[in-house]
């Protein structure tokens, strides 16, 4: 039995997260669980899955729930809920699927405490890479990758040597406005960005899937999970999305994971590494059925945000913080109809023209440029 | 640096077993080999990679050679010469690359000295997989398969339990006459079914491909190598020979080997493995190049040999001995004009309707079947 704890369970990598301990309750018990505001599936997941602790987000939320969860299972909130969440000494893992940089602190609490990480919060890598990657290498504590790319990759590699590859090659789907020129993407709205073709997830990443962003920070994210530069990733569109992602390695060989798109799968693996558990879904995977696999080459000028991901990416330090804090807050201000699609990717721009870089900042100073970051595009936008 | 023995030099496996040892002559020694007829490549391999032993096949080629290898290379012949070079005793590997069920004794007596096989002659599985695989786990000896499709399984295994498979999944190119119907398949000529579109391979094998009795002994070879019933091998065409073969996991993901037909990439993984070396070929796979990959379902009407493989195959004993015996004579009466190319399948459903299966047979056994087989079709013909 492994013991588990989740930040971000009402979320949509949590409520999977869930569905594979649901489908697998003799295998894993949740110990610990935060939710953001979404505070009655958060009580109906406490009654189904008893968890000893539930941190929700604001002080208020709390007291409303105090009197309606089981006496068996403490109420926290805020930073310091998370933080108790990510540290439960019971659990063994802790699966990070929160939204946005919130995860970071928690997640390095929870290294320090030798407890093995299932990252879904890409932002906690894209931002802190360094200082995450090296914690985890100092306690020996395993980073196991939830995104369906990574979670490919680490498939593929099953412990063969970085030293033997030859290029890691993410597949990206190409979002909902893939078959959309740059001129068109000019009048597209908030309702059209959020149908994404393959892919079930939240309102964010849905935006970020169709501007690429999520792909470039999943390239910055693969750069710290594998320990592999930036010249070694690829990207190729794959509008499918059933080659989930690729490893090329120095023999030509490639060696590839493959599945119908259902993140419970990815999850399911990081819970269950090194072993495999049967699938949560009945759906199996017969290539015939589809007929066909289709790849185009990724055109950098018009996914914007790809560009600008290996750029800040490249140059490191706090530019890819500059990079995430700006697309968190531009795509929150598309979404609120207050920016164009367009002007996402100039918002990013901008914000990263204007940024000195710091090299190995420490996590006050990702904190700092995070904060200023968004002051400055949310000033530059109200 | 690897000492190796190589059954087969002159011939596709072999030659390209060949470059790569060329191309790492800093990894690889070929101590010993064996050739068939072709003396002339045969003189200019020994002079090339001066082993210090070379088989060939008649006295009269003995003969005809003993004045011309250099003085450092001894000559062998027949049966005995095989044997001699499988149970070379500097060698450490020994890379079974010759044709037809002639590799079975050596590869037994260089599992018997320890050596680690490289099979690339699947008919030593398909007839005595029983033997062969149980001696090898007595012997300890690891079997490292040749095969593209046997490869990129092992890749895709690369050490995860075979109780977490879900299914093997087998790529079928198709072969020559992959458009044409049964009905056109009539009138084809040998010509015709020697110009394969993705492979450059023997005649014996690109016939095989083209009626697909190839796959089929593959999924023979596949049940024994990896230790998989019949039921949890599946075969999908794949015009492209791009995705070599996958496993299904019990997860629902599908690990795949992906890569440009070239037989050296598989023959070098056998022999650098659990390493990889840089590649014989510049060539990479580029996906957005391709463009597409394509699937379609095996229908086992039209490739009537897949369906005797299967049968043969869940029969078991002797049956899988038949089936190769049968197959080799009537392929090679296809190749000499003497038979239709639709006569190749219907010979081989004659001799297996006719033989009473032997369980567990012995060597011997094999050996009396296959002559039986080869004798029974041989008068079938003439």
């Amino acid at each position: 039995m492994k013991h588990i704890s989740l930040l971000g369970a009402t979320g949509s990598i949590g409520t999977q997260t869930l569905d594979v301990i649901r489908k697998h309750s003799e295998e894993f018990k949740i110990e610990a669980m935060s939710v953001g505001r979404n505070i009655e599936l958060a009580l109906k997941q406490v009654h189904e899955f008893s968890p000893a602790i539930l941190s929700v987000q604001t002080k208020e939320d709390y007291e409303k729930l105090l009197n309606e969860v089981p006496s068996h299972t403490k109420v926290v909130y805020g930073k310091e809920g998370l933080l108790e969440v990510a540290t439960n000494e019971k659990a063994e893992v802790l699966v990070n699927a929160v939204i946005g940089s919130l995860g970071l602190e928690p997640t390095l609490a929870a290294i320090k405490e030798g407890k093995t990480i299932a990252i879904a919060n890409k932002e906690t890598l894209v931002t802190a890479g360094h200082i995450v990657t090296k914690a985890a290498k100092d306690a020996e504590v395993p980073l196991l990758p939830v995104d369906s790319e990574h979670s490919a990759i680490f498939q593929a590699l099953n412990g063969e040597s970085v030293m033997e590859v030859e290029r890691l090659i993410l597949t990206a789907s190409g979002g909902s406005f893939r078959d959309l020129t740059r001129e068109e993407l000019k009048g597209v709205t908030v309702e059209e960005a959020l149908n994404h073709p393959n892919w079930s997830m939240g309102a964010k990443i849905t935006i970020d899937s169709a501007t690429m962003m999520n792909k470039g920070l999943e390239v910055i994210e693969a750069r710290w999970l594998f320990d592999i530069p930036y010249e070694k990733i690829d990207v190729v569109l794959h509008k499918e999305s059933i080659i989930h992602s690729m490893v090329e390695y120095i023999d030509g060989s490639v060696l590839a994971q493959l599945g119908t798109p259902d993140m419970r799968v990815p999850i399911q693996y990081a819970l269950t590494y090194p072993k495999r558990l049967s699938s949560v879904s009945k759906e199996r995977l017969n290539l015939w059925e589809l007929g066909s696999l289709h790849f185009s080459k990724l055109d950098m000028e018009r996914y914007r945000c790809m560009a600008l991901a290996y750029e800040a990416g490249r140059i490191g330090g706090t530019m890819p913080t500059v990079l995430n804090a700006a697309n968190e807050m531009a795509v929150a201000s598309f979404l609120d109809n207050k920016l164009s699609f367009l002007e996402i990717e100039e918002k990013i721009e901008i914000a990263l023209e204007r940024h000195s870089v710091i090299n190995q900042p420490t996590l006050e100073e990702i904190i700092a440029v995070d904060n200023e970051t968004r002051a400055f595009i949310h000033s530059s936008i109200k």
